[in-house]
């Protein structure tokens, strides 16, 4: 059975890049919690801070790249905690505006000050942050190139259906 | 306002690191939807597929290392999709165990055949990914100390509470 799942040397990369990943994610989950937030949440609490104009939750469920019901859940949390407030738009009333409310500018500024695992290539050398980053760069034109390739297919390009 | 987010060098390789790895994620995301199947999903077959014990919800969890109530949620879709079963354990009866249904086999075996993102190093050289390879090894080991020491904090190790 196990013969099935053997790993050539780029499954084998993508699995190290993949749990690598996954294991400094969970190093920023744990700093977030302890004040109280998720990265899905403070995600949401930077980009209502960063952006001007006003998002409404399909507009951060895109850029979050989640679904729109995964962050209709996560803005109910966020609003029953106070974090954020949601306000019909006067002009379009089927439009929801999400914005920050007190709390809410308040947690931001906390996770301000918890950047540890932000922090986490300060056990690289200048030289080995560069390559990475250069490796980087290429790994995601690879999987942009890939994406594209994928939605151009008959079955995902909404032009095709 | 955006001064307070302005990012350093670590930060910013944090970020890159990020996003390509969400890119990719993305990719292999869209590839095993072209066979019906997510990512979570996939890898609760391959767990179901390459592991001899037998594995609880909760166990599936951990591995995951996602929420029991995300994992029960998304069994119930697998268990609704007919590609895994649940059963209580005779001799336990407070506990289920999950395994793949013939679909669930099949399902695993078609998606096998999709791992053209897994190959997205194809695009660097031996050295590069011997180099990638060395540096998400330290970044592993920088994650897990990170994370150690956190869940050492009062507020995180239950033996302190």
């Amino acid at each position: 059975m196990r013969d099935h799942i053997e790993l050539n040397d780029h499954e084998r990369a993508w699995e190290n890049l993949a749990v690598t990943y996954m294991t400094l994610q969970r190093a920023r989950d744990l700093e977030l919690g302890q004040m109280g937030l998720t990265i899905p949440q403070a995600a949401v609490l930077y980009m209502l801070k960063a952006t001007e104009e006003p998002l409404t939750p399909m507009k951060l469920s895109r850029r979050l790249n989640r679904q729109p019901h995964t962050v209709s859940a996560l803005l109910t949390r966020m609003e029953t905690q106070g974090l954020v407030k949601t306000n019909r738009d006067l002009q379009r009333k089927n439009w929801v505006r999400v914005s920050l409310t007190k709390k809410g500018e308040a947690a931001f500024k906390r996770q301000l000050s918890a950047r540890t695992s932000l922090n986490a290539t300060s056990c690289l050398s200048k030289k080995e942050i560069d390559t990475l980053n250069a490796t980087c760069k290429k790994l995601r034109v690879k999987g942009v190139e890939l994406i594209r390739q994928m939605q151009r297919g008959p079955y995902s390009d909404p032009l095709f259906q």
